[in-house]
């Protein structure tokens, strides 16, 4: 290892600098003081935890992206977070463990051990909402309606939201009545969509059979036209499709009457990073971006397997990706540059100024001391035995 | 495992909850936002490196305290960072590469294999600020009264803060020409002031000898009268032994002028915790919490090991720790409780609100429908056919 190595940071893994960083923590607060406006509380939930508990009620995917540790204290394993929401049920089911709706919110990183995406890397910037304890629609339109509104803080333009239902799926392979190889197969075809090989997969299930619909399924995706579309594949196979069906179709209503700019399609099949959820879930995307912004939906599960059987919803974003995304108006003000003189009239005014104003110091042995180039536009001079600020020349 | 098992977390490791959770962001904010002011731009290091560089210059301490991975894409050893002050060298020295004066701040969580503190834990939140190339005493007091306005926003009261320098246990351990065990032992008899065994050690040590003024000084400590009796023991030792200590002078000069409140200590062979520290360093204290709740100090040494020598000096603190200490006057503003009822006009009402107020909705399945307990002190209600805010019965 030479010395022009040791510097090098792993693939994924990143630097922030400002003025990038500033932009981060800028958007991160006010996607927190959103989520906070809407009645969210703040938790912050720790960077590890043992493996169980991180694992619990949640699916092969997350583990495969988890870091391992040792506990040093006990021998046991430990591993660093992939994803806030598991956490997040955790505590509204054990540690605060309130009955009727809990609320709560969270922003932090996340370690990844693969990268999912080019711009969030390894170390993703999590941040999200979660609603514990109502099974309402009310409460997935809520959170669908505050992930759209982080999107717009952010500055997102353009915003297409894909609905989806876990349940159509779920059901259909059900009834389909597969071999575990069969349906193994079945999922890993449906996951990368590959029409030709649910085509060899399902093409001898009888009409009107689960594998029967789900091949004609996976062929439809796109807006409104495609939910009708849907209902007639679907058409008498259980009182629960019909049911997941007409709850899209009221998401989209709200959606179309509420965000009109939203454009919004549907994917019958989606299943990819969709590790814990059970109900109706969701998933934005940006032009020119082929990783969801935002994405979330409904996990009833989790909460049961601690112990507590907790209907819930939410959503999470990466703060780092939005930053990149979208486009936010600029909030630099400028800085005064004060002189290194030692002067007890100077100090004064510079501690009056640092309680609104940033203020840089020049110090004795500064040898590059041109103000403007650290972002000063302003500077403090002496006149008439008096501090004063003024433009810089 | 069972069921009951599956939430429980390491020794050390915590879920952060409402209302502790917002008071921790609100003074990461607070502090955040003072060394911004001061000059001081915000950086984000990574959450993993590379173990060859987050151990550049620094000690052996911090690898016992980091928790390692293996880099899945490359099989080479990575850490999760225990410490962010190295990592901001290693920005300012190749990241960002500036000539002259850089200033960095940066907030965030960093993990240590064992906890250092109970209050702290194994997931303490660092904030710190780091000040480049400059050699001058300024940078040095700059950096101290930017640690002590922090400690002031967290609302610490009685503050005591322990100054030393590393140069002088450096200069006496080097001129007592000790083999390397002797050396260990008595480095470590220093590190926990065991006045017994550095009198068996260094006993027979001729007067006058590095070894013999090592051990004197082991006894003293204390306010501005431990300062003269440490230039007593050392006169006459080195020039660079005398400059340490007026340097101490000037700053507790300095100290005892602008911060009349904070009362001062010396502790002139003060080793736990400095693993790459080269000057001056200083630590504070509050009565009855025993680890230090702000520390910092001159590090020139971390910037060569990375190709690039740079004078450096900065601190660091624990948020967690500063908000179970401090006294901060509450921010609770209250919220607006809003009927789940379905009505345009109240939608509108409601997104009118949150621009400035938190509104918390009622959702058609809650069963808990107190709105006090939900931290509501006002409520939406209709008269007259208008939407209108009340207090709460």
């Amino acid at each position: 290892m030479t010395v022009s190595d040791r510097w090098l940071l792993p693939d994924g893994v990143e630097d922030i600098l400002p003025p990038l960083a500033g932009q981060i923590e800028s958007l991160r607060r006010d996607v927190m003081d959103t989520c906070q406006r809407w009645g969210y509380q703040l938790v912050i939930p720790p960077l590890i935890e043992y493996l169980e508990s991180l694992f619990t009620g949640t699916g092969h995917d997350l583990e495969l992206q988890t870091f391992k540790l040792t506990d040093q204290l006990t021998g046991r394993m430990m591993g660093v977070r992939a994803d806030m929401t598991p956490q997040a049920a955790r505590i509204d089911a054990h540690t605060l463990g309130h009955e009727g709706i809990t609320r709560l919110c969270y922003a932090g990183h996340v370690l990844h051990t693969r990268p999912r995406h080019m711009l969030t890397g390894r170390t993703p910037i999590q941040a999200g909402c979660e609603l514990f304890g109502s099974a309402s629609e009310a409460a997935d339109l809520e959170v669908i309606s505050l992930m759209l509104e982080a999107l717009r803080v952010a500055g997102l333009r353009r915003v297409h939201m894909d609905l989806a239902h876990v349940s159509i799926y779920e059901s259909l392979i059900t009834e389909a009545g597969f071999d575990r190889d069969t349906e193994a197969a079945v999922f890993d075809a449906m996951a990368r969509k590959s029409v030709p090989e649910l085509d060899a997969l399902l093409g001898d299930c009888p009409a009107g059979s689960g594998g029967a619909r789900l091949r004609e399924l996976a062929r439809v995706s796109g807006g409104v036209e495609a939910l009708d579309e849907a209902r007639s594949i679907l058409s008498g196979a259980s009182t629960a499709l019909d049911a997941a069906l007409d709850q899209l179709g009221r998401v989209a209503e709200m959606l179309a009457r509420d965000y009109p700019e939203v454009s919004l399609g549907f994917d019958f099949c989606e299943l990819r990073g969709y590790n814990y959820h059970t109900g109706l879930v969701f998933a934005t995307y940006v032009p020119g971006h082929g990783d969801a912004v935002g994405k979330g939906g409904r996990y009833d599960a989790i909460g049961s397997d601690f112990g507590r059987a907790r209907p819930a919803t939410g959503f999470s974003l990466d703060i780092r990706a939005l930053v990149s995304l979208g486009e936010r108006p600029s909030k630099r003000s400028g800085a005064i540059w004060a002189p290194a003189e030692a002067d007890s009239a100077l100090e004064g005014v510079i501690s009056g100024l640092r309680m609104t104003e940033t203020v840089v110091r020049a110090l004795p042995d500064d040898t590059d001391t041109n103000p403007a180039e650290r972002g000063c536009d302003r500077q403090l001079v002496k006149k008439d035995g008096k501090w004063v600020v003024e433009a810089l020349a």
